[in-house]
């Protein structure tokens, strides 16, 4: 068996690069990417009826992963980096045959030009190739009680907090608050990889939305706290 | 882009044909098949710490769809076969990539040869090719208040009566219990395509488990019930 894949279309996000990509959908509501199909399905036809959905499953490619392999184990950082669990236990983005699952929020459909759907709460990076789109149904699909023993609830979050000057250029940024919203939620989730998480003096930089953002990690009353440094 | 993708492992399934397997997973509880995974995907390691999680999503392909292709609209059936919506809206076995999504339960993991899962609550056809393995999350998978307008619900059940003869197979037979509770779920769900609702004398059969369960559709007390006629 070996069945080829062809790109249904073509994720353009918010998230520029892969790291701190929230490791789920939904971590960060204020994450937005337009989905553009691509011909042949770029059709009207083909997304008919699907304003009637609240929220759709989008399968996909780990496109910058698919030529490093797999391995049998892979180590989640939910359990901190170290401990290690089966491929097929994990949603790692280093598995056999490359796929991802993500469900999205539908925002608005856009058939001006081809097909774009406007999406939000993605955990996609730019690029990201689309192999399906399917409708999410609670009904099949929603199964609050299941069990997921290490991985129960969503990871903790930090608190994150702006430098003065930084607040003033998001004061004056056209999206400003929603950019603020944006960076809030996704450096909450810690995108640190487990092994530099004693590096306190490590200034971290992501392009987020178009601003290079730089952060770093203090302490604040015992607590560790995310702070934005700089704006670029 | 073009991505060759794997068959990771196969489904032995009760449903042995696609007539009559439900339209979601999770609508049938009863319904079992097993996981049986391929080599070089068949290590115990691969599965390690998946015993913790109570579901998991299948991705597979529609294997008896692939040649047929597919088309910009479809008719689904809850729509009763008439009207037509974007396939992409669908969750259509007809579909760009051939691709299916289930959540199925995990009920055991066997590793004395090779490694196979046994599921529970399946909508997958005997010899289903999966192409991945995730666990559930349900921080992350379950949106119990999304919205599906037209498909906001499971499909109604029609009432499902057995002849006396094939009550009395059923108690000899050393599953019957299961058997029994399997044939109810399944035909409950009304597997008639559209276009056969208004042939009343039509006597169907479909290979179930093992069994050649004949079934035919009688008006009770002004409602259609199924009433299964043979156990072969």
């Amino acid at each position: 068996m070996n069945w080829s894949l062809d790109s249904l279309g073509i994720i353009h996000s918010c998230y520029q690069e892969k790291f701190a990509v929230p490791r789920q959908p939904g971590l960060a509501p204020s994450a937005r990417a337009t989905l553009e199909l691509l011909p042949p399905y770029n059709q009207p036809e083909c997304v008919e009826g699907l304003e009637d959905f609240s929220h759709l499953w989008l399968t996909f490619l780990f496109h910058q992963n698919l030529e490093q392999g797999w391995k049998p184990r892979v180590r989640p950082p939910r359990l901190g980096g170290n401990q290690k669990i089966g491929v097929f236990a994990s949603r790692s983005t280093f598995r056999p045959n490359g796929l991802g699952l993500s469900v999205v929020k539908l925002e608005s459909i856009e058939l001006q030009q081809g097909v774009k759907l406007h999406l939000s709460g993605v955990d996609l990076v730019d690029g990201t190739p689309i192999v399906d789109i399917k409708p999410y149904l609670p009904w099949a699909d929603s199964l609050p009680d299941a069990t997921a023993s290490w991985a129960p609830e969503p990871p903790p979050l930090l608190r994150v907090v702006f430098d003065a000057r930084v607040e003033q250029q998001l004061a004056h940024h056209t999206e400003g608050v929603w950019l603020r919203q944006l960076i809030t939620e996704v450096l909450a989730q810690d995108p640190r990889p487990a092994y530099q998480k004693n590096d306190p003096q490590r200034i971290y930089g992501v392009m987020l939305a178009g601003a290079n953002v730089k952060f770093a990690f203090h302490q604040q009353n015992e607590q560790e706290v995310i702070v934005v440094l700089e704006l670029g």
